[in-house]
């Protein structure tokens, strides 16, 4: 009986897990695809550039606790949402006035959402909590890293003009990983964490917060 | 009876396997090593960017299938292969008014037969199709976009100028994988498959072949 | 009684290495945080170019061997160390006219201990001893080139103007993995190597030795 219900209730912290995954997926595949549409890129960019900022993290995290061959290899639901999303922004995108704030807020929603599955993965993979953060972290950071280098960029987790973006993401993490720890972890808790880390760092960007600077003596 | 013929069949597919895996790695590292001499990188420079062109996309898909250490760290005939490749292009190399078509010549053949027998690797090892096909791309694109990173452009699959790349790739793999599932691979197939990428390639580069762009509102 | 001497000799070669590592994660997360310094990189910049200089290397190494969770993500002295080591340059860093060298010393430090013990962990791990070789190879230079496609630049050891410095850690790695072949290996033998790797490096900054570069026709 209790079997059952923990069976169940396994079934949807999953189902969440899967949602939350795919819609990260699709947020990190848009937010690919309109940096290569604003790149000017061809329709096989566009694709490429959406696949490996989507699927990039988790490949990484995977690689890391040694699930070989990554999920994103075995269960193409990722795949085909990340290409499908890649494909649905060639043909239909914002008007270039308004690709700031959609490409920002497919990023942060993406960041959520992987730093919070990236960290439950990693945690029940069986790492030591603190690695299990780190692990979220670099779920989450890991695909706009790689979008940002394949582009030419400097990721954004480095540019000095970018406003707080891995301190809400390590600030989640940590969050996350302490939750399950202590066996409180619930499906709804680990959304609200996800949503905090995406309305945490839309509040940086809007109001241009920014971690501190070393005084820098020469110049 | 059947065995042996099975076994000899075996040893001269993986013969070719072998010989494919080893010009292609030639091609590739010859690639590398005139993109190094083009930007007059001393010796170490030229056998380094040789090497990581020629190895790493073999060693990408054997880390994401989980054959570690990957075959380059176990088998150093590709190892050497290449290092020797960039030895002799550094002491030898075509004057500058011929180095675009040999780049692109070394570098179309390496895409082709990575491209096979990438995709072959992946689908001995025990992945689903898609996954092979998929592998097959990583492996035929990874020492390009290592190259490409390494030596600070953007790599070639991004580019908004460059002919049609990913695409003959993906579809030479898509063949290969379904040809294997069949049960139809042959030797004389898989090399058929790596030429016709090759020629696909290059007349893409011959003839301006590119992709559809996405309509851009914004400029 | 032969038995306890071995094991309180491996315990002391353990602990070298042990040592060996921490210091190098230290020298090259300063590294890593002098380059993040000088760009006017916040905080988070900082420690994040400290810890993916000084951890990349080893990372990459365990992916290679299949030695997952890597142990940067097991054994957490590194990751604190790293961490704790950006922190402090981002409270005192030298002035400017000091940070060439500060910089110079650092990542040569660094380079000598990580080849070293690079190899030794590959050739304990049961690679062939090339493999090992290159193994320490690419622990000593893997941090350092992540550091560099991190912050845009192009890395060290394929930079034109860049002294000596794959040459002395090759050579390094080759001697530490010899030493260890014949099973002469002693901690102060691999100490001795990663200092000599050290110097070489230096001597190669200080008095501008280069290597060859190709008769390049065109121009």
């Amino acid at each position: 009986m209790d079997a059952i219900l923990a069976s169940s209730f396994d079934d949807a912290a999953s189902m969440v897990q899967q949602i939350g995954e795919t819609v990260g997926v699709v947020a990190f595949a848009a937010s690919g695809a309109l940096i290569a549409v604003r790149r000017n890129l061809d329709i096989v960019g566009i694709v490429f550039l959406a696949v490996m900022t989507a699927l990039g993290g988790g490949v990484i995290r995977d690689l890391l606790i040694g699930r070989t061959p990554p999920v994103a290899f075995t269960d193409f639901t990722f795949l085909v949402a990340a290409a499908l999303t890649g494909l649905v922004i060639f043909f239909w995108h914002p008007p270039a006035a308004l690709q700031r704030w959609p490409l920002e807020v497919t990023d942060a929603v993406g960041l959520g959402l992987f730093v919070v599955t990236g960290t439950a993965v990693g945690y029940q993979w069986g790492v030591a909590p603190p690695a299990a953060a780190l692990l979220g972290l670099i779920t989450g950071v890991g695909g706009g890293v790689i979008r940002d280098l394949l582009s030419g960029r400097i990721p954004a987790v480095l540019r000095t003009d970018e406003p707080l973006y891995a301190i809400p993401a390590f600030a989640g993490a940590v969050v996350t990983t302490t939750v399950m720890h202590f066996d409180w972890y619930r499906p709804w808790i680990g959304l609200s964490c996800a949503a905090l880390i995406t309305v945490v760092r839309l509040a940086a960007v809007k109001y241009s917060w920014h971690g501190p600077r070393p005084h820098y003596v020469g110049r």
